[in-house]
């Protein structure tokens, strides 16, 4: 079952007060991601879908005004997923059963979503972790005005890579030529495969997915000898029916490797990642393109944005 | 375009003389396999399709009957890709470019061409070179009747490893069972994904896939965390349309790693591969599996056989 509208409900409960060892976070954002989806679905092998009437979850930043926990002080900021709720009660760990983040001095309280967070962190690792990416490379990036693309975008010409983007429609397009990608490439515009070709005349030599489905289809096409297939993550399948793709011969054809990864599995980097991504932050390499909706009610349309091309840059909610 | 039976016409020629160090090559088998469908379809980035009245070629095996190549003695056992004639003419390479390979003392003609060929030595690559097939693993494979698939079978054992099969019907799994498969899934039963998800209870730590289509799309659904599918080839591929697969979302889910490799990128990798096959065809430890046509004009059909799912182990062709 996909992510609706009447997922959705809205409703008052008291706010939670910390037992022996909790704290209560006040939320500022909420960052709507692919794990909104999965709490619906479900995913299998990994957790069962959210019973109706459980408070919906997701990416939260803000700060801690209540503590029983002396590791844990009121005023510290942090990010994790939490209740999409005014108020998230903690032990110090989150729904994904991993310790609350902090979001370093010096830092915007929605960077720490972003950037240091869950979309910052898979570009990060994705493209120095997974995708080996050498001076030199054309790096192809899916959804290249979303979230996780619009970073990848901006991390590749730090490797030495050139950045290449997909998105769709001339507007989204324009703006991520102005965000820093060399060349992009219109998924809505008829030629999609010719498009990548003449984009990447030698070929891709990595192909950062954030979408799947026809695009990743078309891509499998244009890849380099010896090229990688990053599988970030895939918009293309959290509608009811998965799109299909048809030319995996070439993985054979042409000796490409394809590695999907699954952010939770990588705890163990993310202090790694997340110190690079602040200092980059820092010196100002990484500029957060941001799409923010306003008030707790905007949650629901937002949440929704993200699974329909309807975002461009990082979607996150205001709770002003 | 498909290989069909169209395809093939019978000439008969002059035997070839040599030139200056050319030999001249007498067949002693015809080995049909993917490249022969690749010859009449092209392969995009490598090479153009055969035009018509051109030598159709393939793997062959046969000896040396006059040489004027110091290098390469009259009886000298070899194979290559050559012309499916009597009588080829080389200069010591093949038609992919690469040296031809001689047959060790002790070793049959025909396992020169199968287990110390294309099949035995894809098998191999794939087993201990590319898919860290580590003691313990469940190795699941497609094609398990197959030239390569049955190979794949005897080998993983030899890694410490469980293979399972996949082939079309009870007798051909029941033959593969007999080979040494430990459990078979015969994928013309309706149940696919059910009967691969009780053959291996924990996941597939490996799937050797040598068919795709259908088959790897209900296999991406029972891997284990951090398992590894190799494309070796995709038999479902040779028709007009190929099959698609719709699962691979599940790469991002279960931190797979999807991996294909093209044997002629590998040659520097062939002399081990021949080494350790040679030792274990010596010692027992493979039997191989032919299913053998008698005569010239037996190839035609022998070569369509592959890519319809009816073979029975190597399908090979005696020049009688």
């Amino acid at each position: 079952m996909a992510l609706v509208r009447g997922h959705f409900e809205r409703s008052e409960t008291k706010m939670p007060s910390p037992g022996p060892g909790e704290v209560v976070v006040k939320a500022e954002y909420f960052s709507p991601d692919a794990m909104n989806h999965a709490w619906v679905r479900g995913m299998p092998g990994k957790f069962d879908p959210l019973a109706p009437g459980t408070v919906m979850r997701g990416g939260v930043a803000g700060a801690i005004v209540k503590s029983a926990n002396p590791q844990w002080p009121e005023g510290t900021r942090i990010t994790g997923f939490l209740d999409w709720a005014d108020y998230s009660l903690s032990d110090g760990t989150d729904y994904m059963g991993v310790p609350l983040q902090i979001i370093p001095e010096g830092i915007d309280t929605h960077s720490g979503l972003v950037t240091l967070g869950m979309s910052g962190v898979c570009a990060w690792l994705g493209l120095f972790h997974f995708c080996h990416a050498r001076p030199g490379d054309d790096i192809l990036i899916s959804g290249a005005s979303g979230a996780i693309g619009s970073i990848a975008g901006q991390l590749a010409p730090l490797a030495g890579c050139r950045p290449v983007g997909i998105a769709g429609g001339p507007e989204k397009c324009s703006a991520a030529l102005d965000a820093g990608f060399d060349a992009m490439v219109d998924y809505k515009a008829p030629d999609l495969g010719d498009q990548i070709a003449a984009a990447c005349p030698d070929g891709v030599n990595i192909f950062f997915d954030n979408v799947g489905g026809a695009l990743l289809d078309a891509a499998l096409v244009s890849m380099a000898h010896n090229g990688q297939v990053l599988i970030c993550g895939g918009t293309a399948h959290y509608g009811a029916v998965p799109t299909p793709i048809y030319n995996h011969i070439h993985m054979a054809m042409r000796s490409l490797t394809m590695r999907g990864f699954f952010y939770f599995d990588h705890v163990d980097m993310w202090g790694e990642a997340r110190e690079r991504l602040t200092q980059s932050l820092k010196e100002g390499a990484i500029r957060e393109w941001l799409d923010i909706a306003e008030g707790f009610d905007a949650t629901p349309d937002a949440a929704l944005a993200g699974f329909s091309g309807g975002v461009n840059g990082r979607k996150l909610v205001w709770l002003d």
